[in-house]
């Protein structure tokens, strides 16, 4: 028969399986942080009607997304879990308890040009919390703090959650008279730590006609830098001359008052003027996340507060605030970086049972007695040799082989071998089970990331 | 601003979040089960180049794919998890280890005509065990105790593995001199117990053109019943006329010897000669389950065994074993029968704490302990009445509610009211927490399915 090329498409991760447990252990332990600060699980359908998903339309995103007919209907596979989002609440309003705070972990698709480390096809992990008109400033304080838990649990050590406020800059802005131009402004000051100071000034007085006076003010107002009271104190100055600067600053200020009762360390938080996270929607609190080591990856975890999330789909005001983990690329780029703990447990089983009888009956009674105290456990019963058996354990990992043969039946005994070690002991199941949870016990721990 | 109305595709479930907790809760189920039995998780792309997922090629499935151009690409949505397993083993058939066995939860994607009960997206759960050349049978005795454990650990009781092996049909026939026609037959004798005998009798022997005598001995073997070994020994009969049935029969009497070995009830068992599966791949034993009181909703999980996954995609001989759940219909048809536990814990939270200062931060320091100590917490600093909050956490079903004023803080205690039951107790924070614990220990456990 004629073979067709097995093939995955570009832009798609298909992982192997040590590295998918890796990734599941991601995911788990997403869904425990999320759990503990009372987020309920979500799904919305892959697919949605274009018009319904493109209801805001424009913008970059449009031409990258999936869409096509099927029959009379046109389609698109979701490009973020956002929209759907916006269109659930809207849809499901009435059946909603509201402040609504749901997590969705699940896979989005965009078209990009295909290149290294860029997916078509990846995993985001969204929190958000949604009000019904209002939502209280402690919500986006606490974001900082479900952050650090997240990442903390991930293993990792070396990161900073960086925080703004939309209103801070706006206000500026406004105080400026520059409210027009704004958004132009902020963009090109995001470019600082790339291009300089001086090339930003040139921008701004020669492309976006800001005044030289100006322009000196925006960026030293942009490099305000400190610790966190250093820079409150500093925009303290600026106070009283716009309201809305104001409001930003009580925020701002809310924000930072509870860090330390919500257990997010200083060294992990920094108040960062230069950060406006470049969708329009957001209108308060604004948040990136750096791996300090791995500043050139850029933000791994973003997001902010936002005024009206379906405003599309519904005239009822929803407030929320939220971020979002690009997990499949976070992935990737641990990888990359080899971040990724190798000696996480990724074996499928815990024991491998090798049956040295042609009557399995023993066999199959000690896989079920284990797996009935929990233990994962698979039967080994190809026809192969002795030696490959033994190589197939310790590729994938496996760290118990049990050993079945008359004797031991006969003695009312199992050989259980630990293979790292080479410990061979012949116990009762019963007791064989004891040594092997305990072994099991010892092993686990560990978090998916691990900082060298 | 003009509205889009908000609206999910039909054929498309997108659950309210407290039965959305349930279906996490089977799934979780599933995942835990799978991996007592060894199975290592998968994942892979929704979207697949036509080519590839299209190798096999017509069908009645073709038509109902989702399948569009991107750029130059002709791609198709995922309709199954078996084609991407094929793909999947061949193309990292170096890199796997065998008997490869692996599970995978995910979405697949049909346009069927919309109709109650029918859905164009829905997740299957799969499980399969491949093998390299070979596959040992026990592997196919091995999956009744797998779906038995599944089932029971969902809270099902009254169910019934049904299994046959088509090297039994396929000798059958091949004795009656009928293995041409034996497809089509198998189709009519599936229809045994929806059009009765007679019928049965009469497109045999009219549209299959089978001769009356055969068509006798082909309804007076496929009535074959009884017990597991009263079935086996009227097999027995025609043992010797046919090396297939020979072998077939060895096979199945094996299935049957280590059932009880594997755990498997008598009772949630049955060899059963009308099961042959639609599918052509399947060449030996073959399984369908049913809900003894719902038998009017077909197979709840179905599979077999096959000589050849990726026949389409490399020269390797793979045979396996595999069983399919329907998630997203069995959960439709679970919530229909009314048989999904409504006393589930669906709560997004253990602990609603409604604080009673300004300053919040006792109540921020006291949900970050009870994080931290594994109780899922959520703040509620919304503007709203005290008996509005109190109804939020009664319509969610959080289980408990604390109130911290400034005489609790002043007096180091924590006020908290266990809804359900009224009980108030002012206890010091560790107090409480073991008190929470302790309380939600004794409501866990109860399983997502109760049966009547």
């Amino acid at each position: 028969m004629a073979k067709v090329a097995p093939r995955t498409l570009s832009g798609f991760m298909e992982l192997n399986p040590a590295p998918q447990v890796q990734m599941e252990t991601m995911m788990d332990v997403l869904r425990k942080t999320y759990a503990l600060y009372g987020f309920t699980p979500l799904d919305t359908p892959v697919i949605e009607s274009s018009e319904v998903l493109l209801a805001k339309g424009g913008g970059e995103t449009e031409k990258q997304i999936y869409r096509f007919q099927k029959g009379d209907a046109d389609l698109s596979l979701r490009f973020d879990l956002t929209v759907p989002l916006a269109k659930y609440v809207a849809l499901h309003y009435n059946e909603l308890s509201f402040p609504f705070r749901r997590f969705q972990i699940g896979k989005v698709y965009r078209g990009e040009r295909a290149q290294r480390g860029r997916f078509r096809e990846f995993y985001q992990a969204d929190i958000d919390v949604i009000g019904d008109g209002k939502l209280d400033i402690i919500n986006e304080a606490e974001i900082p703090s479900i952050i650090y838990k997240t990442f903390s649990a991930l293993g990792l050590k070396r990161f900073r959650i960086c925080v703004n406020n939309r209103k801070i800059l706006n206000g500026f802005y406004a105080m400026l008279g520059l409210t027009e131009q704004a958004p132009e402004i902020m963009r090109t000051v995001d470019k600082l730590d790339k291009i300089g100071a001086e090339k930003v000034f040139k921008i701004l007085t020669e492309d976006v006609s800001v005044s030289p006076e100006n322009a000196h003010e925006i960026l030293n107002f942009i490099q305000i830098s400190g610790s966190d009271q250093q820079v409150l104190q500093e925009l303290d100055v600026y106070k009283g001359r716009n309201p809305v600067f104001d409001s930003g600053l009580e925020e701002l200020t809310t924000v930072v008052r509870y860090l330390s009762a919500f257990g997010v360390p200083e060294e992990n938080f920094a108040v960062d003027l230069t950060i406006a996270r470049g969708l329009d929607y957001y209108t308060g609190t604004v948040y990136e996340t750096t791996l300090l080591d791995y500043p050139e990856i850029g933000s791994v975890c973003s997001g902010g507060r936002y005024d009206n999330l379906a405003e599309y789909y519904t005239e009822k005001q929803l407030p929320g605030v939220g971020i979002s983990i690009g997990l499949t690329r976070l992935f990737y780029v641990l990888g990359e970086q080899k971040l990724l703990n190798p000696d996480l447990n990724t074996a499928p089983a815990d024991v491998l049972i090798l049956p040295m009888t042609d009557d399995l009956s023993h066999a199959v009674a000690l896989a079920t007695l284990l797996r009935e105290n929990g233990v994962r456990t698979q039967l080994h019963c190809e026809q192969k040799k002795f030696k490959q058996k033994i190589s197939y354990a310790d590729k994938l990992g496996i760290p118990y082989v049990i050993f079945l043969g008359e004797d031991e039946i006969n003695a009312g005994v199992v050989a259980c071998k630990e293979l790292a070690t080479g410990e061979q002991t012949k116990l009762d199941a019963k007791a064989t089970i004891y040594r092997i949870k305990a072994g099991l016990d010892a092993k686990a721990g560990g978090t998916v990331i691990v900082e060298r």
